[in-house]
């Protein structure tokens, strides 16, 4: 019986929350750790603990008492996931697939030993490591240094277009890869169950806050040919059946403008290009992960409206602090707009705080309605 | 700033849970009062208060440490929401209309002043005034019975049509009216918020169980003529706004084989008829009613997909205690199905454990999903 399933998930951000929201349901409930006592998901989990999930003891003690261990951040301790698994446990996805993801370098290798059409890359130690390459001659500008294991969000990467740029280059284990020519960005969100069924949503194109270096705007569908379309999903098919997991993996795209598709990073887990799902497809994102990791079939994946659009909700510029939320009123007077706050504790600039999505049966109309979102709503502080 | 507006909910059963279960995506959170400590929205709410929303004290303690009270049942103590009114508290639904409604003699007088069409009527104080005016010729076979106060979900009522039903006729305050000539059962909900202004969701129709005399199945759309529809919707209206509320109201109405459209009752709050809306319409009732009370604007009420079914799911005559669902993966499997479990503690014969709704593009092929869910879906127990 499903309901007596203890499902815990390492993290309690605002993935864990809408993990939570797609189980509450089924009155399905999950137990959380996570570091942060104030961490979004904290109330909807059944069970808190407030803990590390990067701690090996933590995570493992944690686990123990879990018959099946999922994730909302991959920055988690996989030698203690991996002895879970050894114990019986359930991992979904796999330690071995989150280890391999978690670290963009082992990520890299994985995308070449496949044969998954990705940028040229090596993979260096530290700084001075980048500048003997260029003095050399054997590194040219411009190039993309990524660390190995720091970020996500758009932190811990850095273009390389000048001899000063490389003042600014991290000094920690990088991969540096060629700069793609983009055309667009894209990405897909692919489910797969224990069986080994997949199913993957619909491609999405993501448009970009330059400043933050942050996914802005997200569209579904995206603007592309049927043939890109297939290949994004059949590339993605191809990373999830090779990483072996269970659950689903959100892979991003580089489209380039001569038409040849790279993957630059996926995530296996519900991520923000598949925010959209919870009110654009029959299964949602968050559904679908259940769905694959509780051995329950996986969901219809195709979209209900003909467009959709997700808005990032991020933290102004200039705003720290308890978050104040301006314009709620008027985005609820747009109609078929859905709000979707994560109830974070503290704004900070370029924060994600929530987000706003909009389903329509034309773009324009969409479009017109993201422009008055982003007018009306901000987040701010008190 | 609406997160910070304390939001007390009398009733913590599964339209408690499904109203917090709106309120997720905003980080909006319910406080709650219910008798039952295994109460299914309980551990949804931020806070859950364990006592008698009947009781006069208990209200009134838990209304005054609110913002905003309202209610997911109508039998709760209105003198407590008199006085906590009077002391600024916002009661919505008003104490005046829950008064009304809970009350089914007041209910039926409210009508009749107000001109909404519905069955005649009288009104009996004990079952040796029912004899009496049977044998004195005043009242004839068949007729219905309903208690005043006691009943919902199809208790409290009885259709009387020999001498031998009257042992069984209940001994309480009573309505009697005339059975209606019933082509169709249908249902409406309509909201209002503060400034006023309404808006209503499309015409379902109700399909019965004779058995359990509760609500089996709904259909939307109605198969009924757009005349119907307007009259509903204009009937509806006005007896919201002759009660005088702020927040949602489910009227259900007899359409007689005459084409006539008689009230049967309506209820001031989420109702089993609104349920599709989760997935079929562009706002739920229960966010409707969640902006209707907090001040925010009305959401659009018109439905995303051509046809829905909802199904509830009633625990299995012969079953009683820890429920067991059997079939969860086989209506995981139907495409476009949505499962709602209500997480109640104990089944028990025809008691609402849940309900699946179904939207499609066809009539057709969503009746027959629901034939197999019917088939495969049950509540037995442990």
């Amino acid at each position: 019986m499903f309901h007596e399933i203890k499902l815990g998930v390492l993290g309690a951000g605002q993935l864990g929350k809408m993990l939570a929201e797609a189980a509450s349901p089924w009155s399905f409930r999950l137990y959380g750790l996570d570091p942060d006592p104030h961490a979004p998901a904290r109330d909807l989990y059944c069970s808190f603990t407030c803990g590390d999930f990067r701690d090996f003891q933590t995570v493992l003690d944690f686990g123990r008492k879990m018959d099946i261990i999922t994730i909302e951040i991959e920055h988690v301790n996989t030698e203690a996931l991996e002895i879970l698994e050894k114990e019986g446990v359930q991992v979904h996805p796999c330690s071995k697939a989150i280890t391999t993801i978690k670290d963009k370098g082992l990520q890299k290798e994985f995308y070449k030993n496949q044969n998954i059409p990705t940028s040229p890359f090596i993979l260096i130690d530290n700084r001075k490591e980048i500048i003997t390459l260029v003095h050399s001659g054997q590194l040219e500008f411009p190039f993309v240094q990524k660390s190995r294991t720091a970020g996500y969000d758009g932190k811990g990467v850095k273009i390389i277009s000048t001899p000063e740029d490389l003042l600014e280059a991290f000094d920690t284990p990088s991969i540096i890869e060629q700069k793609a020519n983009i055309d667009k960005e894209l990405a897909i969100i692919v489910s797969r169950n224990i069986k080994g069924e997949t199913a993957s949503f619909p491609v999405v194109e993501m448009l970009f806050n330059e400043k933050a270096n942050l996914v802005e705007n997200l569209l579904f569908p995206a603007n592309i040919s049927e043939d890109i379309k297939i290949q994004c999903q059949q590339i993605a098919t191809k990373i999830i059946n090779g990483l072996d997991m269970c659950g689903i993996l959100a892979v991003e795209f580089f489209l380039q403008k001569d038409g040849s598709l790279w993957v630059n990073e996926s995530a296996p887990r519900p991520h923000n290009s598949g925010h959209y799902t919870i009110e654009a497809c029959t299964t949602s994102q968050y559904q679908q992960h259940l769905r694959a990791i509780l051995g329950l079939p996986l969901g219809n994946t195709s979209a209900i409206v003909p467009y959709s659009m997700m808005i990032n909700i991020l933290g102004e510029d200039g705003y720290s602090g308890l978050p104040h939320y301006e314009g709620i009123s008027e985005v609820l007077e747009i109609e078929s707009t859905f709000l979707h706050i994560y109830g974070k504790k503290e704004t900070k600039p370029y924060r994600k705080m929530g987000h706003i999505n909009i389903i329509g049966s034309s773009l324009d109309s969409i479009q017109k309605k993201a422009i008055i979102i982003s007018e009306k709503f901000k987040v701010t502080s008190k």
